[in-house]
């Protein structure tokens, strides 16, 4: 059995920088994608049209085959000028992280009234706002990081009653609150989800730190309500993968003052991995609108005719194509998700 | 300034078995304790009156200055015959585990009803139901590690309305459900606390397995419950530290495909950590209820007059005593739990 699908995108992608970078870059491309919405939170983050324009620079000579969408790291540092000017020079949309939740968000912002003038540009100009949609954990106001999303919802609400033209997406949904509130916004407002957070619930993580990524995977229910959205066929629900590479160091638990970081590394099998888990919820039949039309009709990059389509092929044996345990570049490493286990799915070409 | 604790008892330990037995079995005495409510969840399970004593000789011959009270493993092996016999030879309790949930629990069981002949000869003799309150995760059900005890509370008040004489105690609670549960009980109903749950959250457990136990730690607010119900003084809740300890490599995530064991290790340090814990929340005034008295008084194991009494000093140096990284005998290590962090007590004699 084989599986045609019109030219997979993206539209939430970690592909860092250095020789990291060349390691992890050509993993879009193996994971059977041909778009990558390129998130900004490098150290120092892409606050300017300049580096965003010389990052794309850089993966396209790490791997020219790839449309890379670039956006820029919403801060103080960014004005409504350059708003307009990444704009102009094809920059795609702006990238909120709350403060401190994760990988290089220290610069991220804590109120959003202060960016009220750089959203009304965005608004005017056609840029997305991209919201990593949780708040940091207060213990003193129980807020932790299994109701970090439902408490960031508000937040949502009141920037799409401000700004209803502006085109929202929450990125990496994992709550049936989150997907009960981007239903209830309009056509502006989307919802990436990712393909770990169709697998995982909080037991998963539990104990097991390569599991570990924020947001945290949810409880069984909240799982259901992303499936649910999906083999409903929502247009504004699409891939994203939030695929985040980290080296082995930082995701083993060696001793109890090694912390781990969060992410999860799904990039190289990803087309894969999305057909087998929404197979394993009998909805392989919204495999192409959840992986490609979907996103691309909201970002408004409908893929020419002249892009191939990517076939995958049911795999036969018993245990299906087991993920390799890690990938190696030079000294680079870093181990994917379902390392070890098989997938019922493969990429043709 | 010094602190004089009468005879400080644990009610809930684990001392395992063979070389690993050595290791831990002196650091209840380490830790400032006098007293150990020994847990039978062994390899196999100690389902009998003579493994009980055996096991208790073995203890004994590790360190003789402990009160070791033993209990038994709740399974379809377990008689009503052997219910008394264990009661006169001064097995004190049984303990219950849901099946699959923790440490060697395959053998636990998976409803009560079974087990009413027991209970009523249990009831009868005076002997103690010790229960791991949490129900195996279910996600067709959306039960999982968060919601498992609030999930098992029926159980609870469902064993006490049948069996109101039996005494029944809920082992290390920790949600405000749980608290509320077992106060809304009669006299015949307790409760354990560990010292760990007293300082943790979910998100520290999130992307640190050293972190991890079960049953997890759970919200904020629940982790308030905990504080405020010793704040209380209530003479039902008492400590059991629950102290697992597991060889290090067992505790570490160094693959994804290599989990980790449930358990956090606070014996050696016991004493000193439950004093930090209560100081660092304002109610030191109530550890000498909380480690001693309260549990004494339900098991009837008042400290006899001739029991020395335990001394704490506060430690002056800024940074604490730090604790040890790892303990080790011959080839056996464990590592135990605020490894490497300092403690604002300290152990006189």
């Amino acid at each position: 059995m084989e599986l045609n699908i019109t030219s997979p995108a993206d539209f939430h992608v970690h592909l860092r920088q250095g020789a990291f970078s060349e390691l992890v870059t050509p993993h879009i491309r193996k994971g059977g994608f041909h778009l990558a919405y390129v998130m900004p939170n490098l150290s120092p983050p892409i606050t300017t049209t300049a580096q965003a324009l010389a990052y794309r620079a850089s993966l396209h000579a790490i791997d020219p085959s790839i449309e890379y969408l670039m956006t820029l790291y919403l801060s103080a540092d960014l004005t409504p000028d350059e708003v307009r000017k990444a704009a102009e020079a094809g920059v795609v949309g702006v990238k909120s992280y709350p403060r401190g939740v994760t990988t290089n968000s220290d610069g991220g912002i804590e109120s959003y009234e202060a960016y009220y003038p750089i959203f009304e540009v965005m608004e005017e100009v056609g840029m997305v706002l991209n919201l990593h949609g949780e708040v940091p954990s207060d213990a003193a106001k129980n807020i932790h990081v299994l109701n970090a999303e439902p408490t960031f919802l508000p937040h949502l609400l009141a920037l799409h009653a401000r700004f209803p033209a502006l085109r929202i997406v929450l990125e990496h949904a994992t709550t049936r609150a989150a997907v009960e509130a981007v239903k209830s916004c309009g056509n502006t407002v989307a919802c990436t989800i990712t393909a770990h957070h169709l697998a995982l619930t909080v037991d998963d993580w539990a104990g097991q730190s390569w599991n570990y990524c924020k947001p945290v995977a949810k409880y069984p229910d909240d799982r259901a309500a992303l499936r649910e959205v999906i083999a409903e066929g929502h247009p504004r629900f699409f891939l994203g993968s939030d695929s985040a590479p980290h080296p082995p160091h930082s995701k083993s638990n060696s001793t109890p003052s090694h912390g781990c970081a969060a992410g999860i590394y799904t990039q190289p099998i990803l087309l894969p991995l999305v057909a087998h888990v929404l197979e394993s919820f009998g909805h392989l039949d919204k495999l192409e609108g959840f992986v490609s039309t979907f996103g691309r009709k909201f970002y408004a990059r409908e893929a020419a005719s002249t892009v191939p389509k990517v076939v995958l092929r049911k795999v036969q044996e018993e245990e299906g194509r087991i993920v390799d345990e890690v990938y190696a570049v030079g000294e680079q490493r870093v181990v994917p998700f379902w390392a070890g286990k098989g997938l019922r799915w493969e990429i043709v070409s």
